[in-house]
């Protein structure tokens, strides 16, 4: 068995959804895990994880454009504001959506459909730098006969 | 540790949500891990996962009208429809809920709580196979003293 | 590698977010795990679990209203009422917030970011005992050179 904890950062333009399934494929190439799983987790409570259908950006738009809807800007009960009015949103759209997404891998390999990929969801309106933590455990490349 | 990545198939019948939590512990019987989590997983955007009240059929009920009225289908400006009016729906019901759940173990059994389900959340109203991936990692049963 | 998987009871006194980053942090200062990850799991269908901002309270006051809107106890179609009026309302929470989050472990530390704190989301009005269980895997700090 094996863990491998890594790094990297995102920038933002803004509100919007960022496809990073390269980055953490790049992750679990690093690592030399053959078969278990990917966690792949954001440092920050005003952007989320997503798996979404990756192929037509007109289904994104549509999710963007519906989380706008549910939870509008212009709600007039929100108290937490101090950083603008994209505050309290981004943190409801985070709850809403989620701070992890955890992948399988098999044949050293994330075993995602062929629709899916893996994207962060700014909830700000300005630019971020946005941390995400890649952590891939389960049987090396070299050791995983032992574990079977 | 030993870590054990299985994957099996489920057959919908269209929009509702189906308990696979036998399926899943068929997974974690077969893997010799004593203590450390299952992780499922849905290589899908259009279905989802959930954990719920698994013993009285209308709480279900209730949680799926509950989606159709927040993602209805006749939402006027969804762009996404080439697969029909349940297209962006699917999704956004997906982002809205998870594609992975991860259950510990101990004993060599999932520590679910007395009321909680597995349940695929089917989002499409024609029948779909649904491949679903499990992943189990942790102590296994005559390696696990010397982890502990 | 090592894994440990520990439980904890959290006292709620109705309704709320209730941070429990604390006893996770616990949770991992007892293993030996130096770099890996935490899964924290909740037993039950009607509280959940979220990471959310954990400086101002007025961003969990917003949230806690925003859920309250969302999935209101006064729907008139909900048939799932045998436990009171916040029956549905709470497995529909949960389900649209999360069972299980995952948390990356480097330095023998979690990795959240500065402003994320991890809470328990009651959604029933009367206080209830929680059962969350902690599970720890990664490498441990005596093991690890071996594991890397």
């Amino acid at each position: 068995m094996s863990c491998l904890v890594s790094e990297f950062v995102i920038s933002t333009r803004g509100k919007g959804t960022y496809e990073i399934t390269e980055q953490v494929a790049a992750g679990v190439a690093r690592s030399r895990v053959e078969s278990g799983s990917v966690t792949v987790f954001v440092r920050h409570t005003s952007c989320s994880l997503i798996l979404m259908e990756n192929a037509d950006p007109s289904a994104r738009r549509d999710l963007e454009k519906f989380f706008e809807q549910l939870v509008p800007e212009n709600t007039s009960w929100f108290e937490h504001t101090a950083e603008g009015r994209d505050d309290s949103t981004s943190h409801i759209r985070s709850v809403l959506t989620r701070s992890s997404e955890v992948i399988p891998i098999a044949n050293h390999e994330m075993q995602l459909g062929t629709w899916q990929g893996i994207f962060l969801f700014e909830h700000r309106r300005a630019p971020h730098r946005r941390q995400v933590v890649v952590t891939v455990i389960g049987n090396a490349l070299d050791s995983g006969a032992a574990n079977r």
